[in-house]
């Protein structure tokens, strides 16, 4: 049960967050469409599975899910690659590109100041530019602050797998703007 | 020296990233803005205290200088109650509402699942409404974000003490809109 009175008729999660104090709402909400979902070199499919990647470092359930989920349903080679990843990072089969800004997310998650110049020297020597380096240290801070928030009111998390798949079809056309209310 | 090529002409810290890449920083403002200056039941100087302690936390000095300073400057008891705060947030002379939603905060800023129903009980029996519980909560998740991408890419942190005092009167003037340019 949440840790402060939500409507049992919100949506889970951190909708259901931004619907119950939308004045917070709407700028996390711009936020995250902005971060993930507005046009930019990184695909939408790889910023989500930075998002879904620092969440399973914090171990939030729902953002863990639901970003993996929106990652697998964009990505072009699906859930098998998306699945490949959040098992381990370093290993899977990605461009290294992303595996080096998957390194700086990973760091971000710990500390800021964790985030060294050999990191971003391989993520530039691997064709990084700087909106992408700032944009995964932007995401992977972001997601530092959504599984708290998520986390720490206790908010309502699905157990059932199928309800993240629902969330994510809704969250690709609809965007997340409309996740506030 | 930033991690990405930040111009030299944009102010320092968060508000020089908000400048570098204004439609994230846009949203990041606002929510600043909502969050430690909208009319609410707890004070301004109450919300950025919760701010400059969960960056001491993350041990960020731009924003631990920034809203320990902007904290000071509107606190009735100025600066000395502050810092004895910011020095032991458990023996200081806060009310019992202010130091449960402080410690609400400690746990925050370490994982979301550590935010315990005594933690939050320990809170409402002091007075706490849920929105300031809510609120404490995003307070301490957001800059556990501001402080991870303040010093994830390295922003610009001044050394002397006078600039922050110059850019806390900046703040309380104008406002966290009005620094993302």
């Amino acid at each position: 049960m949440p840790h402060v009175n939500i409507p049992a008729t919100l949506p889970p999660g951190v909708p259901g967050l931004m619907q119950y104090r939308p004045e917070t709402g709407r700028p996390l909400s711009s936020l995250a469409e902005v971060l993930l979902r507005t046009p930019n070199t990184l695909s939408a499919a790889d910023r989500e599975l930075i998002a879904a990647h620092v969440s399973a470092l914090n171990e939030c359930r729902f953002c863990t899910n639901t970003h993996t989920e929106v990652s697998a349903q964009q990505h072009p080679e699906g859930r098998a690659l998306i699945d490949k990843v959040m098992a381990d990072a370093d290993s899977a089969p990605v461009t290294p590109k992303l595996k080096a800004l998957l390194a700086i997310a990973t760091a971000v998650q710990h500390s800021g100041r964790d985030v060294t110049e050999d990191l971003v020297t391989a993520a530039r020597g691997h064709g990084a530019t700087d909106t992408e380096i700032h944009d995964a240290v932007l995401i992977a801070a972001a997601f530092c602050m959504f599984n708290r928030y998520c986390d720490g009111l206790a908010a309502v998390t699905p157990q059932n797998p199928a309800a993240y798949v629902g969330m994510a079809q809704q969250i690709i056309k609809n965007g997340y703007s409309t996740c506030a209310g």
